[in-house]
Parts: C-alpha cells; sequence; structure tokens
C-alpha cells in the first residue's frame, strides 16, 4: 500500500474528471489510503451515488453491543462529504474539512453503513454539506453530520 | 483479533476498575477493537495521561501534501475524551457519545500525534469534554473539538 507512487495515478484533477465520465469511482476512493483502508467506497445504487463502509469486525466501538465506534462514522460521513463535492461540483482539488458536527443517534450495528451527502451551499470559497448515515432503514439514520469546507485558496 | 472473547477479557468495568489502580492504559485501549486497530493509546507522558495515535501510511488522506485524513483526528479526539472520561470519573460504562464537533485547525503531519480530553461539566447524566490535538508543538494544535457523551441510561 505504501508502494502507491504518483507516477502510477494521474493527479486528483485528471482522476476526478476521468471518475466523473465513467463512474468508476473505485479508482478514486482507491486514491485515497485513508478511504481504502477503511472499506469507504462510493457506489451507484439505483440510480444514485452512494457512499458505503463496509462492515468490519475492527471498527467494533463497544464489543458489548456491539456497536460501531463513532469514529468511522465520523470518517464515513467526512468522505462522502467530500466525494460529493468532488463529484458534483467543479473543484478540482480535494476540498479541505474546516468542521464538521455529528450527531449520533442511534447504535451502528455491525453490518454494512451507507451514506449520502447534500451540497446544502457552495459558495466560491466555502461549501456547506448535510450527510445522513444509515443501516437497514433509511428513515432511520444512525448518525447525521454537517461539515463546512474550503474550496480553494488564496 | 475476531478471536478475542469476553471470556479472555475481565467485564469492562472490572478492567477499568483495574487500570484506574495500575496505569496499565494499555490493558484498557487493548479492549477496544477500533482503538487497537488505529494505533490509539493512552500513556503516562511526564506525570500526565495524554492519547497518543501513531503515525501509519494508512492513515493519509491526502497523499500530495501528505496530510491525515480528518476521520482518523475525529477518532483520536473521540477516543480521548472517552478514556479521560473512563479514567478520571466514576462512570462503569462506556460513555455514549451524543455529538462531536471537531475544528481543522491545521494539517496533520505524517507523524504522531498527541490528543488531552478535559471534562468541563459532568452532571449526573450528561457530560461536556473539550480536547485538543497536536503534534510537533502543543501550543499550536492542529484539531480540537467539543463533545456531548451521555453517562448512564434510564
Amino acid at each position: 500500500m505504501t508502494t502507491m507512487s504518483e507516477s502510477t495515478t494521474p493527479p486528483l484533477a485528471e482522476l476526478v474528471r476521468q471518475v466523473r465520465k465513467t463512474r468508476e469511482y473505485k479508482r478514486l476512493t482507491d486514491a485515497i489510503p485513508y478511504t481504502r483502508f477503511m472499506g469507504i467506497g462510493v457506489e451507484n445504487l439505483a440510480g444514485e451515488m452512494l457512499c458505503r463502509m463496509a462492515f468490519n469486525p475492527r471498527n467494533i466501538g463497544n464489543s458489548l453491543i456491539p456497536a460501531l465506534h463513532g469514529g468511522t462514522l465520523g470518517a464515513l460521513l467526512e468522505s462522502a462529504a467530500v466525494f460529493e463535492l468532488l463529484l458534483q461540483t467543479n473543484t478540482e482539488r480535494v476540498p479541505k474539512v474546516i468542521s464538521l458536527t455529528v450527531d449520533f443517534l442511534r447504535s451502528g450495528k455491525p453490518q454494512d453503513t451507507f451514506a449520502k451527502a447534500f451540497v446544502t451551499r457552495q459558495g466560491r470559497r466555502v461549501a456547506n454539506v448535510r450527510v445522513d448515515a444509515w443501516q437497514d432503514d433509511r428513515t432511520r439514520p444512525i448518525a447525521s453530520a454537517h461539515a463546512l469546507f474550503l474550496l480553494s485558496e488564496p
């Protein structure tokens, strides 16, 4: 994993342009070590781009319930927001997260978790994004977040 | 890792009581799959209990800078808050995180990251915790958080 070099991967801006056309989302998530490692991917499910975090026993925070560690849900929610911004807007840099607020609504069960981000405002410099995460029932989210991103730098 | 069973580990309440006395913090962080997996541990450094996240290349979010993924910092900050509550208060359950707000202040470099949590208010049911994370210079935090935890359930 540490042998991946820039020479074998197109620059991110080019990769994002390609993925916007080809919808081979896996190429994008594979280019980011931490999302690849966490099993977080982007999929087109029933015509909608969703983020999925595959369940892995190492993601358990509380072994007794058992429940997913809150940190894994934070990573999923933030990643969903970044991918939504990269794929739905014209930004060609990785947006920089400024702040992230997560409300933990229900325990995460030991199973796959989905997330969908909505860009609620896109300015020239800053974007606001809302994200929901759920498992069995989309109407009963297990976590929700709002995040601020810096889109470009002076 | 998935073979760890409750039979080989004391119940968490008992483990926490033991660690409060013996200060063998590693036993506690090893009992939580996700923190063990993320290389997040608790250490007594110069007479102060700090949380440390060991650097690992898989924790990179942006390979170009390179910078740690925000999700890894969120996991560190949340874990530091949980360990502080477990070790400094009388709660014997794992506190349940209700909400977490993270301000990302500087890019996380590819090196170890430290965190220190402060319980700013402990009520009967809810605790408020503030957490700072830094690398080279403690006076220049790379992220800070405030979190709400539920300490017990009706």
